[in-house]
């Protein structure tokens, strides 16, 4: 495991200022295989979504293989109704005009405003030189190019061995805690040169996501355009892996780099002075242990005792009690790591069961109200 | 409705300082009927809840009628386990000695820091001279007996006339939000000198708790020790009030005062800067509008930009997509009224049906982290 981004065999990208963001930083990212790769995603659940996520489900299921991602920040491109469906599709369909392959090859991924019609022209005039700039360096502009209010980028890569060929995954993510409808949707693009089968992708990517991404929370909030797409290309040439053939160190490398990455974003929650470690063991099942950790990772209370250093367990308790889980007072232990650190931990035991559950998430403080106050 | 507590008929009260708040200030109250009253209850559904919570469910299914509250600030009395429960029983019944009732016709309170041993040494040195004290116009002490970090006392009095005969509803609260669990406890008591049928005293309770303090939140956090308890003494002497004879004109004025206690909760927020009043209509039923109206209210990010007067109607969408109701998209209309008043609101149209649902709160400021990260 490396904490930074070093691209797959046969995968480039850029990253370019189109217009979007006034400030002149990169809002226009490309991630390309020459090669035709497998792809697996997982998006948002919440109801009012991007169309952007809309088109990328439609090509996950219709696509024939693909090629490409186009991901943008500054606008949201959500709540855009039919209008934001058009454009949405007008930037895969210039994309894959400037590539030479069908529109449906290739991802597209907004975050930034919601509500405000997707300004298409600032993104296709950028388009030509963006794609001819990408190479195997280009993720560094890349990473950068779909960061909003992320205090800095999110990346890893892991390399290892199937049956002597090193197969590489590279992971790079924004999302200052999934947090803000407006700024902070979490986008996740993972790339990999593995020879890999569908169902393995999908099975091992369904997997490391409910592992990690879904076992954070900065403040409870689900973007509309929570996005992450894998890319397997198939450039290391490895023995094929399927559900049963050398999918361990496959998804756990994966897993490792959903889970870092996770981790980093609760870590750049916004406003965030610590990352928190939610332990919850003793619950009757698996499900019932990520509720009540869930219940403690998103109480205000608990956030803004952890950021006063304020060892107060009774915040705990309210949580797991509110939190619809079975408890019992009499069986329930709760112990509080040092508080005076950067990364901090509870432990929860319900005493019940053998269901246990990890969850991230970052203290409440002043500086979050003061981000999410003034931003227009 | 005016906006003070008046004792109705034959009701006496009264607060002391028993040392259980180091500052001095009242900690202890009582509120007695010499007339044996009927009595409802609602309380929290926190799976962890306090002992006394416990004691007055107890008391509402096996007491042959009702005399007086003990209620006290500075302790939750919670976490406390069987010894918590013993200490909530010796409470009611030294003050049942002294007032020469049973215990059982005592209900008792408690509001305050949760997992510490309530001190009943300090309360029943001081009820002989709490409860001797107590008079008419002893309200005005015993409502700052329960205050913790409320900034005022919450009260509110209606007078009505049933036959001729006037009837009083007076109705106190402390909650700067019902929500924090070491503090901001939610304790809302009522008096009224009606002559009312059990069944429905219980009835205009449970609508009037659902139609208010069940639509108003600060930060989602349930307190262990939330309590509502209706006493009716009769001494008005009114027509007999039934679920079919003059239900309307006392359910309407009970509706009143707990909206109106509640209003003033969530106006007096910890560190709220605004009150919120959300408005849903246009859902599926009157429940899916009430959770797409909570959604709102809990979202960190809603209640920060109202703060900010910042008109982002982004978050409201966010909130409505994420509640898990039905919505659609082109259907959806939201409308923010202007910001920079101390009351603020706002619309939110699902255009699907008749459903519809109003919520309060407060928003969501720097004052709250720092009320909440320093308390121990």
């Amino acid at each position: 495991m490396i904490k930074k981004a070093v691209l797959p065999a046969g995968f480039t990208a850029n990253g370019v200022n189109c217009g979007l963001k006034k400030s002149g930083k990169p809002d226009l990212a490309v991630f390309y295989s020459a090669a035709q790769a497998k792809a697996a995603g997982m998006f948002t659940t919440n109801k009012i979504a991007s169309p952007a996520v809309a088109l990328c489900k439609s090509y996950l299921k219709s696509g024939k293989g693909f090629h490409a991602i186009i991901a943008n920040s500054g606008n949201a491109n959500c709540f855009t109704g039919k209008q934001g469906l058009a454009d949405a599709v007008k930037v895969t369909a210039e994309a894959g005009k400037i590539l030479k392959i069908a529109k449906s090859a290739v991802f597209p991924a907004s975050t930034g405003i919601i509500g405000k019609r997707l300004d298409t022209a600032k993104i296709t005039r950028a388009l030509p030189g963006l794609i001819s700039g990408a190479s195997a360096t280009g993720i560094e502009k890349a990473k950068r190019a779909i960061m909003t209010t992320d205090k800095f980028p999110k990346e890893f890569t892991a390399k290892f061995d199937i049956g002597g060929k090193t197969v590489t995954i590279c992971g790079v993510a924004k999302g200052a805690g999934m947090i803000s409808p407006k700024m902070a949707t979490m986008l996740v693009f993972i790339f990999t040169d593995a020879v890999i089968s569908q169902k393995a992708l999908g099975k091992a990517l369904a997997g490391a996501v409910e592992r990690s991404f879904n076992r954070m929370t900065v403040d409870g909030c689900m973007s509309t355009n929570d996005t992450v797409i894998l890319l397997a290309n198939g450039c290391s040439g490895n023995k094929l892996i399927t559900e049963k053939d050398n999918f361990k160190p496959f998804s756990s490398a994966l897993d490792m780099i959903c889970l870092e990455l996770a981790k980093l974003m609760a870590k750049d929650g916004e406003g965030a002075s610590k990352l928190i470690e939610i332990r919850v063991k003793g619950a009757r099942n698996d499900i019932q242990a990520k509720s009540a950790a869930l219940a403690i990772a998103n109480s205000n209370l608990f956030k803004t005792a952890v950021y006063g250093e304020n060892p107060n367990f009774g915040r705990v308790v309210q949580a797991v009690g509110a939190s619809g889980v079975e408890v019992k007072e009499e069986k329930l232990k709760i112990k509080l790591g040092p508080l005076d650190k950067k990364e901090v931990w509870v432990d929860v035991d319900l005493g019940l069961g053998k269901g246990g559950c990890v969850v991230y998430t970052s203290d409440l403080t002043p500086e979050y109200i003061k981000i999410n106050a003034a931003y227009n």
